[in-house]
């Protein structure tokens, strides 16, 4: 990722055309088109791994095709969305091997055949130097189910599917985009904001918070960990701990949402009923006063813009 | 272009999942996808540009940014659609110039201004040896005025906009993609396949007969040979005849498109009047029997797959 890439497309983005089709522009997991359907909005996302950067060049074809694809997908479920059609465009060295190009659709395939998705073309170009794939994925919503960024309220409770944290050892390439999850979610509760981790969940959340224009108080001790992230911390004892791998390290595609916190109880046990073998936890609250504080046995402190810096 | 592109896509695109959203998947100019809106169809395109392949390093951003969004606006001028709303991937080496990626945007806005299209968000990501732009494209159609490739009939005229060959001189970063007069096209006239120049002349119309099962004769003196091809070949006396490069120059971005025969005139007619500044030119007719034949003052010949080899 480039450092400053948020700077720029904040800069960039800022002044773009639009028309009266668009309800939510740049930045939100998806952009939110109203095309006229009484009662539903469109939900369209592009998103591209490159080789060397999101993927190793040794690494399972058929997986990167999952990610490729789940990695869009993801983005539709943090909208509460139903994904429709998927473009992929593919850029490839010109010595390309087919059966390689093979394997990522089969990957895409298998993903598109799980979540009701129709791949609906593909392009492929030349790119001389590495394999760059590009994703571009139409969804729709009903319109009073379209779940934002923007609509955490003080007093929320503040929740995250799944363990976080050294997904770069496996998971990155094996996750499963939390559509379903999501739709049980919008069915059965009042969400009032929602974001997939895509970046960290530090950062992520800061998106809700900047988003709503509130504050955030985590804390330390709920913050369910990977056992990916435990294991890395004990093979690399000078790198990230566990609990600022789970803070810090991107990619791990879970779900992170508020709702108000009477329906918490209901919400964590209906969760275990519904989805037994994946983890929810409440991991703290949404404040009036804006910033992100975390809680641990210390005290509170402030979490600095990268999430771990001067966190030790 | 990968030379068996063509091949790879088909073989690979052949067995893609589909669902009940789906009018038309791969293989025409945009697929088509019904949400379900009575009357419309939704558009959806991806096309991308890639450094040193569709544009020099040295190439004004501003124009690059132009031919991004406007090779995916031909797609959907290829439809008679309406564009509605763009997201952008630009992939960029790390020490990228923001000012040469802000001229890119500029160059989308202007072109996305013009057409009435929102970007509604943007990307950026990481490819070391060279920029590439993939934009993806969501538009609209009335599902009545839809104009497909596989519609040409046995008896139709043949026309196409413009004047082709060439491009590669200035044209493939200063085009205009035919929006509104494919617009003017469906509402005036039973417009029965189209489809955008982008292969050259001779490959696309394989394309229009392929899909439609049919089979077409075009007059080698009828074919609007553009200045650019005319002066290319004075330049390169061994090269390209201005003929050939009208054949089978890519990049063009005319329409090409088949109507019955009895509404040519009317058509021309009327065109004259509405485009006086855009030559429309009527170049063959649409036969029943299939392959593509040429007619000169030699008499009749079959032009090849390639639209100009053993035709001198």
């Amino acid at each position: 990722m480039i450092v400053n890439e948020f700077e720029l497309i904040s800069k960039l983005t800022n002044s773009l055309p639009t028309n009266s089709f668009v309800v939510e522009g740049a930045g939100d997991d998806c952009a939110v088109i109203d095309s006229g359907q009484p009662g539903r909005y469109l939900l369209f996302k592009t998103d591209a791994v490159v080789q060397g950067i999101h993927f190793e060049a040794d690494a399972d074809p058929v997986r990167v095709g999952h990610k490729a694809l789940s990695r869009c997908l993801s983005d539709i479920a943090a909208m509460a969305g139903r994904p429709i059609a998927a473009l992929v465009t593919i850029a490839l060295p010109e010595d390309f091997d087919v059966e390689y190009v093979r394997k990522i659709y089969e990957g895409m395939s298998e993903v598109a055949r799980e979540y009701g998705v129709a791949i609906v073309g593909g392009e492929t170009t030349t790119n001389p130097e590495r394999v760059l794939i590009s994703i571009s994925l139409l969804g729709d919503v009903a319109s009073d189910k379209c779940i934002k960024r923007s609509g955490a309220k003080a007093g929320d409770a503040l929740f995250v599917t799944g363990d976080l944290g050294g997904s770069i050892a496996e998971k990155h390439l094996h996750f499963h985009p939390r559509i379903r999850e999501a739709h049980w979610l919008v069915e059965n509760f009042a969400i009032h904001s929602m974001i997939d981790l895509s970046d960290g969940l530090a950062g992520d959340l800061r998106h809700i918070l900047d988003a709503s224009k509130v504050g955030a108080e985590i804390r330390a001790g709920s913050i369910p960990i990977s056992r990916a992230a435990k294991l890395q911390a004990k093979m690399k004892p000078n790198g990230k701990t566990p609990l600022i791998a789970a803070l810090s390290d991107g990619e791990d595609f879970e779900l992170l949402f508020t709702a108000t916190s009477k329906d918490a109880v209901a919400l964590l046990d209906g969760w275990k009923k519904q989805f037994p073998h994946t983890r929810l936890t409440c991991i703290g609250k949404i404040n009036a006063t804006q910033g992100l504080k975390i809680r641990d046995e210390h005290g509170v402190r402030e979490l600095n813009i990268h999430g771990y810096a001067h966190f030790s």
